[in-house]
């Protein structure tokens, strides 16, 4: 396959926000992305966009289309693509954009990802959450989605040991880490205590250890390598990529504890890319609540199996330990545009490579990961990015 | 790029299908799909689903996942990718395929499009196809899928003289092919004063000018060339790919009688193929309403601009005439389930290239196209595919 690099990155603040339209998120981002990687507009061969539920969201489909329109490149007649893999849309978009200029039919692609969330009820948009779970054997019986990751954290705490408090950690790094980061949706510290005395979701899950619901938009300019150092000193080449799907419903898993997506998928990415978990100093992982977080660290390989909960509580994922683990403050403190959240993270670890990631700035990292999920676990990404020397 | 053929193809009939659900009417067509190719499930490398709004139609995001489990694939954990582009998402979603193998990720993979649209009602389905065009401009303030088309309809009827009769012949032919098709959602003939006689749907256009709404699906299973000649002795060749977008919403665009994301997104694919629009023999294009049909054999170049409606009236795109448009029926006869009808096309003509047509086969045709359309034309995808020699 072709060398593929990025060479642009661009994202928008995280949060509630009233005052912007899914139009002008997407904009902003893509914009962003294309100011920094040096290309103009006009170099571009194709758009990518990543987005859950838009249809639902903001009543609109076709979102891809509705991109190149209002980034004013309509004249340019463009290919888009919108990918859906619930949660794991844009990280997928990454991927099939990859793909399209490895087989040498585009040569520079911008992949945006976006949602709009805020613009419903809070219950409408649980509701809209579940339906990336399977709508006829778990949703409809009303199991949220909070609900069908609680299951995972009590059945994680019977085998592994895992406790509250270690769980109530993965929330107070990331919260730590976001309060370093200017775009995050959630820029305060909070302590082990807020975690375990905020109020349930879902038995054994608080608020604190739930992601928030998000506006924002994420975008990254890819680039053939061969023609990458024509616009950037600092291409980050993409090592390898792996995707995995597994069971849609969770009663139909081999086992509760493990995300079998997550593990395929790194195998497959570490595989591509000729390298192991100890290559990897900074990683972007999908913590939409805590104990995917764990579950994640120990799936990738970062950590033992059952070990996630105990490393966490130790410090090993904390910025500049063993493996700095969401830098960016993850889903949990960054925030969780859905279709925005794979970009984001392919975005915070571009600029932690690059060197760029100011005061939560890794040292050495010349390896980075991205880990989205996509439902209950049902799909999973992994991306492996690195320096080109 | 690395060369890639259909090796098997499968489809549902289309209707109103009550008895069956979204998850049985994708594995029915995948399964059809891989039993004709040849291979195996074990071969497959990947998923790859067209889908439009299965969110709202059926409360369902993440169908790529789901798709891959009730196949029984789930242990192959395969990565699945679903693709929305308005109606063009089975037709980009062939295309993201055929790059992924010409990359060189990927061998073998499975292309499936489908959509269930009869379980909510007619009124909230029309609504649902609105979300494709621009839901700020046009869809909020009432404008429905037909009265954009209507739009469209009238004005080329004042630039270019087409007449009610000449749309309405559009339907007839369609209706004509459809009875000559098993798997058609209506297989019974119409007359010229059937379609003018029903009811307006958004005047010129009648009900009868209009595709319905249908449940079904369809699918591709896509190989490396190389590879192909070990599973069929007729694998078919894709010989070129186009896609374009273009301004979302009807009151931006250059010219309501031209659909430029057409004109271009075939130019694209005969370029990229070096054919040119009379090599082809057997063509399925876009025919939500008639008058998508008169725009496309234009826009693609079959017949001179403004002369689409007299070509049909003429009987140019009749079976076996000078170019044989919509053989299957078309969306009109055959039916619309909208994530299916792009892979539905391009199984319609593998089975015209490989002499499968049965009472509508095309004679000496080497030369097919498709012609699938997002919202009113916000997106087209043209595919051309020939038999390998």
């Amino acid at each position: 396959m072709r060398d593929v690099a990025v060479i642009g990155i661009g994202e928008t603040a995280f949060g509630e926000l009233w005052d912007k339209s899914f139009r002008d998120l997407g904009i902003e981002a893509g914009l962003l992305a294309i100011e920094d990687s040096g290309i103009t507009a006009q170099d571009l061969d194709a758009i990518y966009v990543g987005n859950m539920s838009a249809g639902k969201f903001i009543d609109q489909e076709h979102v891809s289309a509705l991109v190149a329109d209002y980034s004013g490149l309509a004249d340019q007649h463009l290919p888009t693509v919108r990918i859906e893999g619930g949660g794991a849309c844009g990280a997928i978009a990454i991927l099939q954009a990859r793909m399209a200029i490895a087989s040498g039919q585009h040569d520079i692609v911008i992949v945006g990802g976006a949602e709009k969330m805020t613009d419903v009820s809070d219950a409408r948009a649980g509701e809209i959450l579940s339906a990336t779970a399977d709508q006829e054997w778990e949703s409809v019986f009303g199991a949220t989605f909070a609900g069908l990751y609680a299951m995972m954290a009590r059945r994680h705490m019977y085998e592994h040991g895992t406790t509250r408090e270690q769980m109530a950690q993965v929330a107070v790094k990331n919260h730590k880490n976001g309060a370093l980061n200017p775009n995050a949706q959630f820029q305060r510290e909070i302590t082990l205590d807020t975690v375990l005395k905020s109020g349930w979701v879902a038995e054994p899950l608080t608020v604190f250890d739930s992601a928030p619901l998000s506006d924002g938009a994420a975008a990254v300019v890819l680039c053939a390598m061969d023609r990458a150092r024509k616009f950037t000193d600092t291409p980050i080449r993409i090592l390898g990529s792996g995707q995995a799907s597994d069971f849609l419903a969770l009663h139909d898993r081999r086992d509760l504890t493990t995300m079998d997506a997550t593990v395929v998928a790194g195998k497959r990415a570490f595989h591509a890319a000729s390298l192991t978990p100890e290559h990897v100093k900074v990683a972007e992982v999908h913590d939409n609540f805590t104990i995917s977080e764990i579950m994640a660290i120990e799936d990738l390989r970062f950590v033992k199996k059952g070990l996630g909960g105990m490393a966490t509580e130790e410090g090993e994922t904390a910025l500049n330990a063993k493996v700095s683990v969401n830098t960016s403050g993850g889903l949990k403190a960054r925030g969780q545009p859905v279709g925005a959240v794979g970009i984001a993270q392919a975005v915070e670890v571009v600029r932690q490579l690059r060197g760029e990631a100011g005061k939560r700035q890794v040292q050495n990292a010349e390896v980075g990961l991205t880990h989205t999920l996509g439902g209950t676990g049902a799909t999973a990404v992994v991306h492996l990015f690195g320096r080109a020397n």
